[in-house]
């Protein structure tokens, strides 16, 4: 069966996205990104600041309430949907409550077929690159680094603390079926 | 029953995705934004070259292919699942085929409560907001302002011409159920 | 003599952004822009969150510190020089200390030809479109509406509560020799 | 005598704006960045379309005339006026004429004391990096990699392809004086 769905997890500032434009470059056919970022922007800005929202606190922490668990959940729905009606979908997302998260993915995309991708990156190198990017607190990338892997299962893992994106998004498009 | 769906049509520069954002803010319960522009930002970048996907012409024609449609006709099913799943959604799109886009939204949107609402705005003004805002081929704006409206049904039309777009959002959530 | 440079004082979510995009298209030569926007960042991260820095506080109000203003003037000494050198620049900024800002202007650009335009805004109107943009702490629009324009001499004024940002652009370029 | 001005000369997509900002972390004092990309921003939209002005074609060719010259002979006055008045800056800059760019540097920063920096990055390497950015043309990063630095001379080379951005920062700040 052809792989439908490809599910990236990491931390912030791991090289995610800048691997989704590559694997959108490298692969034949047109795939969508789905981004947990995106969601982010999507959502009104009160929910920035209100408690059963997401907030992004001062040292990197991410907290997120009940308000924002519904609609991520209508949200993974969504992409299922897309990818059910034909669309081939690549999921950027960072496994805050690591293999809940999975879970909860799991049970959304059930039936699909999906790789499931770990991309891993050295907390301190990411650390760096939060500060060389500038558009994120800094203390997420560190907090993150471990955590988000924590008890989740892959089908392949990579890692961007000594190999470029680009590289990085080949050895996964070998595996897209 | 309870609004579901708002679908916001109009030009490019007729103040939609403004208007979104003071709806956010204006409406009690949290809505999703689903804006085409996310959209085309979640595409390969191949696909603003390539025959089959999305061209923004220098003169402000925007050309759509085969490959776009059907991932747009995946997006819709998605963002229809979203608000089956309990999500309430704020769409923001150019009908550039008129009614025929309505007709692929209403089909989407099958069975769910949807407020259709026609954002306008003065082409000569749009082409005006569209300088002013400085990231748009200029052309867009005056070449869509009347076209995406015709033959297109309302449930409430908006004009951003003289008229704020807070007070487009009031007068848009006034409507909502 | 030759219009050297004009300076645009208002609030935030005025409108000055979008004048200064409509002034360089309107104007036959290429004018360059010079924005306080530009200036922050251009900044260390760091200052935004330092005693001596720039601080936008969550209620709107903008405090400013000794490091901060020191490399303010060192800007405005550059953006003078350029215009010495022969560029034609539009100045964008928020007056925060009213005359003693237009003071350290006129320091800077004595012996250059200026041309000093209020950017006014109602309040509540500038507040509106704070949130319709939803990239500025809400609070910043209402507070500075007014206190900006404080005891500050001007050549012309434009109005964006009820005028269009290019036909501000129009008026102020009928005044440039 | 104190470092006033650092220079760094490096290709699209070696990694410049990154090692500004962690220099801007790692240097004890303020430091204020004038990027090139900065300058372009500031232009009039239509000189990007204009023959005098400064052409990014799809091929990654970047073709400049005579009035982006002369408005860059005036930034780069202003930019050493800056220095003059106090503020210390970090230049980040593309020289397309190698020799020539540094020269007209040279002459601008008469009397400062001045750092210059190679950003060095394999041009293969620049260009993976250029498609997971995603916000360039294509072809950029190939073909300034090597031209930009020849004939070019400087007080330190720093190398990203095998090296962080941040060690990079830190290698140059152990430089300034």
């Amino acid at each position: 069966m052809a792989t439908q769905v490809i599910v990236l997890n990491g931390g912030s500032s791991s090289g995610k996205s800048g691997i989704v434009r590559c694997l959108q470059a490298e692969l034949r056919e047109p795939w969508l990104a789905a981004a947990v970022d995106a969601l982010v922007d999507a959502l009104p800005a009160s929910m920035q600041t209100s408690d059963g929202g997401i907030e992004f606190a001062a040292d990197g922490q991410v907290n997120v309430g009940s308000q924002f668990r519904r609609l991520e959940a209508a949200w993974m729905a969504g992409v299922a949907a897309m990818a059910r009606a034909g669309a081939r979908i690549v999921v950027d997302d960072v496994f805050l409550s690591g293999p809940a998260s999975q879970g909860r993915w799991r049970e959304a995309l059930d039936g699909l077929d999906v790789l499931w991708v770990g991309v891993r990156c050295d907390g301190a190198v990411a650390e760096g690159r939060e500060i060389a990017r500038g558009d994120r607190p800094r203390g997420m990338a560190a907090a993150q680094a471990e955590s988000v892997h924590r008890g989740v299962s892959y089908d392949l893992e990579v890692d961007t603390t000594h190999t470029e994106s680009v590289d990085c998004a080949r050895a996964i498009a070998a595996r897209v079926t």
